[in-house]
């Protein structure tokens, strides 16, 4: 497992908002907005709490992760400033954390931490996925020793 | 290819960037921020007009969508209030398409009236990726009759 950098974890500590790509076994690509909570290693999404309610398309994602577990996560910062644009680009895999796990646990908590929204949420009750980085890309890279210019990367 | 509904597209003249989600053929999944400029029927995207100085895994999207022209692309609306949460899910094909055809030209005035930021660039000398809708995911869905009640989708 890699291991982010203090830039990035702040980067990812200020976001609150990502976008989480699966695949099937076939290579369709699927991608969804996440909330998300990082320990410093893994990074954690919770699922809806209400199966009942959710179509099989928005459960896309977890039929992906269980056919096929990597994925990749992007957490970035848009502007119309492209100077201010800047991206983290999380490749790794994905596992589903059981409610009776003590990662589990510390996972919720994170997660409440950052988003007073699930607080009235029963997402205890529900598997949370978890995200193990394999690699990390910064965009700017920090040790090009240049802002970002051009929107190069959009 | 699918059509929007008028919400749709006024939805996607409204954001300012999508997420590209691609595959390799092995079923490794990317995604990277995203301008787009949509005609109606497909949704286009620039490349970088400087691609020496484009490092290898910023090209990754195009060695994908070459291998593999299945994509994803979500655009979204982020909120701290989850009432407020939306987005259009569009899977179907990528395509590069050439300077010397009439729909690139099409292509480039379009993404230089949503961002300006394109006059400046040599966009009009690059490919642009052309994606064709083949089918789009809105949620919340605008025929349940109710509003957004919770994060069911993040």
């Amino acid at each position: 497992m890699t291991h982010f950098t203090p830039h990035q974890l702040a980067f990812l500590q200020t976001q609150r908002v990502g976008r989480l790509a699966t695949a099937t076994s076939a290579s369709a690509p699927h991608v969804i907005p996440v909330c998300y909570a990082c320990d410093g290693a893994s990074l954690y999404i919770a699922l809806d709490a209400k199966p009942k309610r959710v179509a099989p398309e928005r459960l896309r994602r977890i039929r992906n992760i269980l056919e096929n577990p990597r994925v990749a996560l992007v957490i970035d910062r848009y502007s119309d400033d492209w100077s201010q644009l800047a991206y983290l680009l999380i490749q790794g895999t994905a596992a589903l954390v059981q409610p009776d796990a003590a990662e589990h646990s510390r996972a919720v908590i994170l997660l409440r931490q950052r988003y007073v929204q699930y607080l009235a949420m029963p997402i205890e009750q529900q598997p949370v996925i978890a995200i193990r980085p394999a690699t990390v890309v910064e965009w700017p890279n920090p040790d090009s020793g240049k802002p970002a210019s051009s929107a190069g990367a959009l």
